[in-house]
């Protein structure tokens, strides 16, 4: 994926780190990126309207980053990169019985798409016109299939309803989870959400006091 | 919206209806132009896809629809129409309490949905690139409210949990409901798929029994 130019910070072993200008470097590269990519589309962004946004030249991107489809993989692999730790924590914590477990899943979804809301937002679109973007749906469609799996051992165990199929199931709760990309802003008021959808999904709106 | 060509149709008045070629009218053009939309993006997809796709000449595609702006409106159309009027006549029906009028709204969104996805789901894609889009982009808003003001007289009416903001509850519901649009299949199941949504908004996965 990289070529001679380290992912982590722009260096090179030996070299001091990199810089077109001033202000920016390979992760503010990376955030613009990201938000052009999910304004006007992957396909549609080329490397100059990104340098153009940057106020950078075409080559001083070059500078930064190898191409287009490295900064897509970038974006792509830090939202499923923390979606699929976050899964490992919750399946790594012993203490949990499957309810609690596919509770702990509902809440860290959320937390990690809203901490990381324009990657997870761009990884929802991708509907898989290159290599890159039909890897990343491997490794979401991999991640989709731990979700149903802890729903469907929460099933089986009795700790949840067993009169709807456990993949619908598995479908509608993380397709809410999901269209939080839809309305959710960067820099809005989050606290409180996972708390709210994990209410929901397993409570309802029915009252029961 | 049209010029000289009946939408219903494809007749004029007093004219034997106008088609190009036998086994297309408008009707299976519109379907077909849905198709690609939904499949390529509306901005990357051509007059010249479409007559491609049909097996028909880009002047016998003008002899059917008069622009492809006008096929999006058709479209978009037929999810509004049909997501208006699900609303329209569950508002109408008196015998409903607000829990009962949600519930309803909640199935019925569902029905809309399963049974007019090619539309529904690229009414769901858009994103105002045109003053088409944007056209229906406002009547989705106003659809929106008027959900999120039935989630709202629910809960003013004690019929509905009220420690979760009822836009933040009618924005997560309804998500759940439009996130069908990524693995419904138009040829799928969708027997008491409807069902299964409302349980699981108005239950949640907790069991009670």
């Amino acid at each position: 994926m990289s070529e001679g130019v380290s992912d982590e910070t722009g260096a090179r072993p030996g070299s001091a780190p990199r810089r077109g200008r001033p202000g920016h470097d390979q992760a503010s590269v990376l955030r613009v990126a990201i938000g052009l990519f999910n304004k006007q589309g992957y396909d549609a962004t080329s490397v100059g309207d990104l340098a153009r946004e940057l106020g950078l030249t075409k080559s001083a991107i070059y500078h930064h980053v190898p191409s287009k489809e490295h900064l897509l993989e970038r974006a792509l692999d830090e939202a499923l990169g923390e979606l699929s730790s976050a899964l490992d924590a919750v399946r790594a914590d012993a203490s949990y019985g499957p309810e609690e477990r596919l509770r702990a899943a509902v809440h860290a979804s959320v937390v990690v798409l809203a901490g990381h809301l324009p990657a997870v937002t761009l990884l929802l679109r991708v509907r898989g016109n290159t290599p890159a973007e039909q890897a990343a749906l491997a490794r979401r469609r991999d991640i989709d299939q731990r979700l149903a799996e802890m729903v469907r051992e929460a099933a089986d165990a009795g700790a949840i309803r067993d009169d709807i199929d456990p993949l619908v199931i598995s479908r509608l709760i993380f397709g809410m989870v999901n269209s939080l990309t839809e309305w959710l802003r960067p820099d809005g008021e989050t606290a409180g959400l996972a708390d709210a959808v994990t209410t929901l999904a397993f409570d309802g709106l029915t009252r029961h006091d």
